[in-house]
């Protein structure tokens, strides 16, 4: 194998010659014909040579090269819902994300996972390796979650509970069964830009509300749903993303008897929950899956790397739910599910999740210190999770700063993606976790420099932001 | 761990009852306290005890139930295209399913996994464990599919391909993609069931066209285009599902040129190619993936329990269904894709597939012999693949003949799944690689009794069954 990959790469087989026969190669190099046979299936195998039936082996054609998107960062791509998502997922290993939803990859159980790789190795259980999974999805993991949510304080059965490939498939499905294009969708303003581009594929109305400390504008809530009739209001309720805010209880239970009063539904995203320090009020937890639909998945403290999300919700949603998810990706992946339980079982992962949340703590404060040693303000100091929402100093424009920034190999998240208004351009999310590379902060540093020299009142104006993005809150405390 | 178990079982800790303390456990049974706190966090993990922060362990709540639908076939679902997934997927280890579109999975290639499993729990590869995939996927595994479709005689780049969860999931985004509600979509009729799920997913209208053992009625194929203008037009090229029937050249020319002419898109499915003994034509090789779109999957030889299914197409139309796949499912999973990879290019893998070949030609003819012997007549005898379509004696009510065989534990494929028109309700697929036990053939045998007291002339009919159904193709090609 080694003296054949040699002669492909020096070019004395090129591409497309015939190789040796199997018999010539077994009499010079001395071995039995089945060595040389095994060999050249090997390397058929691996594409390095291919076999003509009939005929012999050959050198393969050379391969169209993968393309410069794969390797380089999209300098030209518009700044809509799609652009941190796209740039992060196909950074390479050289580029820093500080603007990325997830953790670095050495913060991950990766012990745990491997560990239940073992297992899984080891299984004397036939189906597990190679069978379609059952429609909710594997029913030991169907009864962890259920027995997590009881803790949450809400009843939802194992039947209740549709197991999908990821958080984002399951929100999407739910839409699916309940919306149709023109409908109308609440969501927060800012909120996570993926809700946006989600949305925007059902061809449905998206109807922002300004987000506050204290949760969704109550009054422009209710404005909205008078006005727009909406179906359906999308949001993480524990750690909000991109703010980091969690929703108070008062706030919680007024947007239940609001959206009662207006026949909508709410879809509950929970997947920053195993972040949470204190577990803050659940909107599920309030209404008992009556018309809360909770989302959740695995990907954000377990592993992104195997997909598993889930939907617990009304038992008749649920069954349609199952036909939608047969008609449109037949099966679940059990083997995902069962390496989900594998980890989420272990006595070591809620020690790891405790040693998480600890030094989350510390990467928050660390890179809030810093932040705001450039002028970069948080709108609050969240209380756990990864995410800080900051504005940017002189009104800069964080679009123009991610543009840049990617030159220097650094993905940042421009306040626009998350903003349905897109009335957040000079705010960024950062992800604390991402944030450890002293290049980060030299970079910020410099596109704040390029724009200083231009422009003056940058901390009133920081001031003025936050007290008008703030306010809302207090106002809408006061009316209701 | 033991003793709390045993107490919990024999009732002496009843649900929610404080466990002792930590303190007087480790001084009871004389063990550091350490090891109590790992016990208890171990009981704790698998939902045994529950943890009150600030209060001690409890015996956690007894759970719901899984409910019955889980356990046994659902005896009065409607005979609908899903029908036959739901009951084979839902299926316990007890029941036979020789109307399921799958191996059994001791035919699988489990040493193989088990080999790719250890692999991966090895690998020094941070990321591959626990990050977001690439949006395309797994360039290696693109290379890899690049290499085969080479080989079956056309070009597509890594680049113009896209891994995703799933053959149904990729047919999903192409027609999330390319069609709007109300839209026309061709078939075959009969076709496979979750084509018929999925397009009714999509609230477009499906328009079924008589298949033939040559290839669709091009007759009707014509009048249908001229009708209806439909967007796509879905099949199964290589080996047809249900009918096992492959395109001859002739007739895939013609599709292709008429696809052409009325600016009509393909989707070819070749999910069952690498059951192929001499590889039939292809529209992708004839067409060169202009208007023809490539979908394929693992899942049918190798494992349906980690999922990969593939999309190759025009770079244009693989950029927007990478947005697509962003939007509504963010990324897909690389470790499923590494355990394909890793198999895929092993030398035994290609060694399994030519073994497997041969098991299934033999278990074909063992199959239809049995099946003949007991009246049920095989449309054609397919070449290669695990279904034969066959008509049932005496018209025998298909629907009626599977729901009493839901009462033996058997789950059969009722013609009417498959057809659009509904039009085939003599009909049946067989699975021979399922149809190796004797109860099958038994409780066949008992509907056929049942019926032919009070029928006659079943063969005349299942003659002129064959006739008609098989004529069209003749007539076809003598019109063009």
């Amino acid at each position: 194998m080694r003296a054949i990959r040699a002669q492909i790469a020096n070019r004395s087989l090129t591409p497309g010659a015939k190789l040796p026969s199997i018999r010539s190669v077994a009499a010079n190099i001395r071995v039995s014909k089945s060595t040389v046979v095994e060999a050249y299936d090997r390397l058929a195998a691996e594409g390095v040579i291919r076999s003509r039936p009939g005929s012999g082996f050959y050198s393969a054609a050379p391969l169209a090269p993968l393309s410069l998107a794969e390797l380089a960062p999209r300098l030209d791509r518009a700044i809509d819902p799609f652009w941190v998502s796209r740039q992060s997922l196909e950074a390479g290993p050289a580029m820093l994300k500080p603007g990325c939803g997830w953790l670095p990859s050495e913060w991950m159980p990766e012990e745990d996972i491997r560990r239940a790789l073992r297992n899984l190795a080891r299984t004397t259980v036939h189906p597990k390796l190679t069978d379609y999974g059952t429609p909710l999805g594997l029913a030991p993991l169907r009864q962890f979650l259920s027995r997590r949510m009881a803790e949450q304080g809400f009843d939802a059965g194992p039947d209740q509970i549709l197991l999908t490939e990821s958080g984002t498939q399951a929100i999407d499905l739910v839409c699916r069964l309940l919306l149709q294009p023109g409908d109308a969708v609440l969501v927060d303003d800012p909120c996570y830009f993926n809700f946006l581009a989600l949305l925007r594929a059902h061809q449905v109305k998206i109807v922002g509300v300004p987000y506050t400390p204290g949760g969704p504008d109550l009054e422009r809530f209710e404005q909205a749903l008078t006005e727009h009739r909406p179906r359906l209001y999308i949001t993480n309720s524990g750690i909000h993303n991109p703010t980091g805010a969690s929703l108070p209880a008062t706030t919680a239970h007024k947007i239940l008897k609001l959206a009662e009063a207006h026949d909508m539904i709410v879809v509950e995203d929970d997947i920053f929950a195993d972040f949470e320090i204190e577990p803050a009020p659940r909107l599920a937890a309030l209404d008992g899956l009556d018309r809360v639909v909770r989302i959740g998945s695995f990907s954000k403290t377990l592993s992104a790397s195997f997909r598993c999300g889930y939907i617990a919700g009304r038992p008749d949603w649920i069954d349609k739910l199952t036909d939608l998810r047969i008609a449109t990706g037949f099966a679940s992946s059990p083997l995902s599910q069962d390496l989900v339980l594998n980890v989420v079982s272990s006595s070591t992962y809620r020690k790891y999740l405790e040693t998480l949340r600890v030094r989350l703590s510390k990467a928050r404060a660390d890179t809030i210190r810093r932040l705001r040693a450039l002028g970069i303000e948080p709108w609050i100091e969240p209380k756990a999770g990864m995410l800080v929402w900051c504005h940017l100093p002189d009104n800069l424009d964080a679009a123009d700063v991610a543009r840049r920034a990617l030159n220097d190999n650094i993905v940042l998240a421009p306040g626009n993606v998350f903003s349905s208004s897109q009335s957040a351009n000079s705010c960024m999310r950062f992800n604390v976790a991402q944030c450890t590379d002293d290049r980060i902060f030299a970079t910020l540093r410099k596109g704040n420099a390029t724009v200083r020299v231009r422009m003056r009142g940058s901390r009133e104006r920081t001031k003025r932001w936050l007290m008008m993005t703030r306010r809302s809150a207090v106002s809408a405390g006061a009316v209701r």
